[in-house]
């Protein structure tokens, strides 16, 4: 019998006892549900009814030292993530990590510099998304050149849409103190990850963020940012909470060609037959108005588009397995723990640069972050939103 | 036999020749070619070989004055509209200026005041693509309320590409001196004030602008801006002259729906059975999850496509038209001149915030402005560009 990551769980919310529920269901063949944690004790009686194997904990810490569990994986309020993700890593246990890594860079880096001293165990990030074939398909057209040098991005991700009564679930949602942010931190990190991991880190960013626009929130609920990557090249990401009718439009210009993607589903490809500065350079305004009057820019560029089906819930076991596949062989890791600080500066920047109503170089100060972020706390203890 | 305005057109270029072809046609029913003027005496030949009816003036002066013209069109470089505008006026000869109005709103502002001295006369501007239907039917959907108050507006313009060539066909085309700018000066100006026109101006830009970015040239062939209206709603426009494949997608978001343009062409219009604030109200997390797990969100909203044709050239022949017929029966401008200075103050601001490295509010300072415009033509005398 092939041997199994005895993983346990920690946080039994939606999250939680969604993977534990794949696990318990076969959908993760190398892996078992080792042990469930929560510090909520009515969450034990879910627990144990649906996983009757596996022992319930009301602290994380003795899970660990339990002897049940091979790994952990963090469902809990992101500012956890990291002193959960260094007490695993400490007793000898694997750690995957929710999205984001953590609230703040500074935390962030603790955990992989703590990790770093750790290089035996397994220590993984949950971006899913990067488990999507599409996007993979995208960064390996970059990373080959097929485009050439990126020139512009440009991301409008506004399908997170969520109401008034999302954010009222519970007090600590949408807060400065219990999530550290709003749709920066909770829905969009999977764009900004990508983003990042597929063209790479912005040197700057300037941000016009909305604080509660749409909704009774502290926090961020739109968010518009101009991205320089220090080489000319130049990006835009927007994402919002507001937008029913949501859209999703990813577009990368470079040298030598242009991806699109629609909805995460739908990529378009168009690779030009040579490089636009040598179109630029070499053609005469005669021979533009030919192309532009007659023959049409089509015969400029070859396009590919290619179509991808996605299935909810196998990005998620696909992370899965595939840290447990690290625990167990080697298998190289999708998403190392270590990538989880990029979004996190990426974000942290962000805000920063609505918070200071300036364009912010990156990385960003972390103790200047850490200061005004607890100044926000601060300002939203003395006047709490009425959600 | 109806009355027709007689046109004096004022540089035979690419442009003016366009127009005096059009009316020679017959394509505007209402005008004749009353004279043509150009400072170029290699263009007399040309002129009168293609229009021996219309007397040729090598000075614009001589022409409004010749008796031979009912009004004129300035298709001339644009530092020069708002004199040549203002000259026609005194005369008491109806003027069309080119887009855009001028380099500059504080000249752009000097001949609004004066055509409002003149309200007998009339004062038009060359935004042909307001007879674009397909943007008609957007604006009166906007204005209608049809999808609500604007949150959003999004318009990636980058269908201006031009190469090296273009740039190098005379030494004034894309410097300071000559032009005042780049894209945003010389084929920005139709998106600017279709933007503005549909949307509203903002009350503050931020702008990352690429100055010879891809191009050999002083001014700018790249351009990120965010906009902010001042009400909660943002924006951002983004234009270039170096995307050969480019992009031209302009979406608006409102409270009760949204609207997606694609290639100028095609429009998509979801309108929400209910406002978006009401269903963020309204719904819980329970109905959230059954339409984004069954339904889907279609049933939230209903979908029209139209898809637009256009004809070359008919647009600027419908300009013409239009003011003629102003000038013969008071038919209503398209186009009226002294929304000209909308799209100019746009594109100051644009370029003051990012020489300025900083937000900037609407309407900038015009003194400044023009300071740190003729900065640059300084700066450029000093080290002009290698084209």
């Amino acid at each position: 019998m092939m041997k199994k990551v005895k993983l346990g769980i920690i946080g039994f919310g939606a999250q939680g006892s969604a993977y534990a529920g794949f696990i318990a269901e076969g959908k993760v063949e190398n892996m078992e549900v080792g042990a469930i944690c929560d510090i909520d004790p009515d969450k034990k009686a879910l627990a144990t009814e649906k996983h009757p194997d596996a022992p319930f904990y009301d602290n994380y810490t003795e899970m660990i030292e339990s002897g049940n569990v091979d790994a952990i994986v963090t469902c809990v309020p992101h500012y956890l993530h990291p002193e959960m993700g260094i007490a695993a890593l400490k007793a000898n246990i694997h750690a995957l990590v929710e999205k984001p890594a953590g609230v703040y860079t500074k935390q962030v880096r603790e955990l992989n510099e703590f990790a770093d001293t750790k290089p035996e165990l397994t220590f993984g990030i949950m971006f899913n998304q990067r488990t999507n074939e599409l996007y993979q398909k995208v960064k390996e057209i970059v990373d080959n050149g097929e485009i050439g040098d990126i020139r512009r991005t440009n991301w409008i991700i506004t399908t997170w849409w969520r109401p008034q009564g999302y954010y009222d679930q519970s007090a600590w949602r949408a807060t400065w103190e219990g999530e550290g942010g709003g749709v920066l931190v909770n829905q969009a990190p999977h764009q900004l990850d990508l983003l990042q991991w597929i063209c790479g880190m912005p040197k700057k960013v300037y941000s016009n963020v909305k604080y509660g626009y749409q909704r009774d929130i502290a926090v961020e609920d739109e968010v518009t940012t101009i991205l320089d990557y220090g080489n000319g090249a130049t990006g835009v990401f927007i994402t919002c909470t507001h937008d029913v009718m949501g859209t999703d439009r990813f577009e990368i210009l470079g040298d030598k060609g242009k991806i699109v993607v629609d909805d995460s589903k739908k990529v378009t490809i168009k690779r030009l037959k040579q490089p636009e500065s040598e179109m630029s350079s070499n053609m005469s305004m005669q021979d533009v108005m030919e192309i532009f009057m007659g023959k049409g820019p089509g015969e400029l560029y070859d396009e590919e588009v290619i179509e991808f089906e996605s299935v909810w819930g196998a990005q998620h076991t696909a992370v899965l397995k595939n840290f447990a596949a690290n625990v167990l062989d080697g298998t190289p890791l999708i998403a190392p723990g270590s990538d989880g600080i990029h979004g996190v500066a990426f974000a942290n920047a962000i805000h920063l640069s609505s918070w200071l109503g300036k364009e912010v170089e990156l990385p960003v100060d972390e103790d200047l972050y850490l200061a005004e972020l607890n100044k926000k706390i601060e300002e939203e203890k003395r006047t709490p939103i009425e959600k």
